[in-house]
């Protein structure tokens, strides 16, 4: 089945944090090659009410952990946002990898029609797997990902689209 | 079927792109608000080698409209790249939500393991209809309406996310 539930979330959040996780190397590079301290990236935003990278990173990270494990209907785990350096913002991206693959497809695509709730600021929102998934899940976790690569890029590190659409099984011919 | 090849695409392009038209209807307030001429935010960008707001916004509006038309199995329709102004861009939208809902369904939903070939720079790419809205046409219609959102945040319009999500079928609980 090439369209699934789990094929349009897992593999999709594997590939995206995988490729930010190689965007974060290209920032550490950058830091050295410039005699930045790495810290001043991570601290950085697009605007003073933005999110900062390290925030970015962490919030995509999540989107795509309690995403998942609430459609494959497990209480996702709770990771603390201590992360102050890149290796460290590197290892949550592996370690949401991880549990993301741990999760059970089958359970995954049997959510589509299945009542969803979530937190939702000081509330809950509710809505079926699909409309989740499609409308809050990948929204939110594009936008947090895409906020970091625009980051680092207003900050100077050479990134091109191909950094953030690294690892995607394309043919080119 | 709440879930399918269809509904991950076509309500998903509307309702975000609905969302910027909604956005830029801000920025168009903030610009008289502040006596600043609209076309400096159309002309702002993030980084010297990024695309600035117009290009964003088109950029958005193509990947939604050429994504979709050839998952249906139909050519998609050019359209100049002549928008000098806020009103001119949300017509572009208007016109590409028009288009996506003249696509058929049903062929959408019957590409997911169909080969389609797109233009890639100066060459082509080709993945299968599933992989190719999963991993290519989302996460870049994602980025150019993230980028185009960031940049008028980054330019001091008041936005928040719920701009971003506006019209998403949630129920607050």
């Amino acid at each position: 089945m090439p369209f699934s539930m789990t094929n349009a979330s897992i593999p999709v959040f594997e590939i995206v944090l995988n490729a930010l996780s190689g965007v974060l190397d290209k920032a550490e590079a950058f830091a050295t090659a410039k005699k930045i301290e790495p810290s001043v990236l991570l601290g950085m935003r697009l605007a003073p009410d933005m999110f900062a990278l390290t925030r970015q990173v962490q919030v995509a990270c999540d989107q795509a952990k309690n995403g998942a494990a609430r459609l494959a209907g497990v209480e996702p785990p709770k990771y603390e946002d201590n992360e102050t350096t890149i290796a460290q913002l590197k290892e949550r991206i592996a370690k949401t990898v991880a549990f993301l693959k741990s999760l059970d497809g089958k359970a995954i695509d049997a959510s589509a029609d299945k009542e969803i709730t979530f937190p939702l600021g000081p509330s809950k929102g509710q809505m079926i797997g699909a409309d989740y998934l499609n409308h809050f899940v990948l929204p939110n976790f594009y936008f947090h990902a895409t906020a970091a690569y625009a980051i680092l890029r207003h900050a100077g590190v050479e990134l091109g689209k191909r950094d953030f659409l690294a690892g995607i099984p394309i043919k080119r011919i």
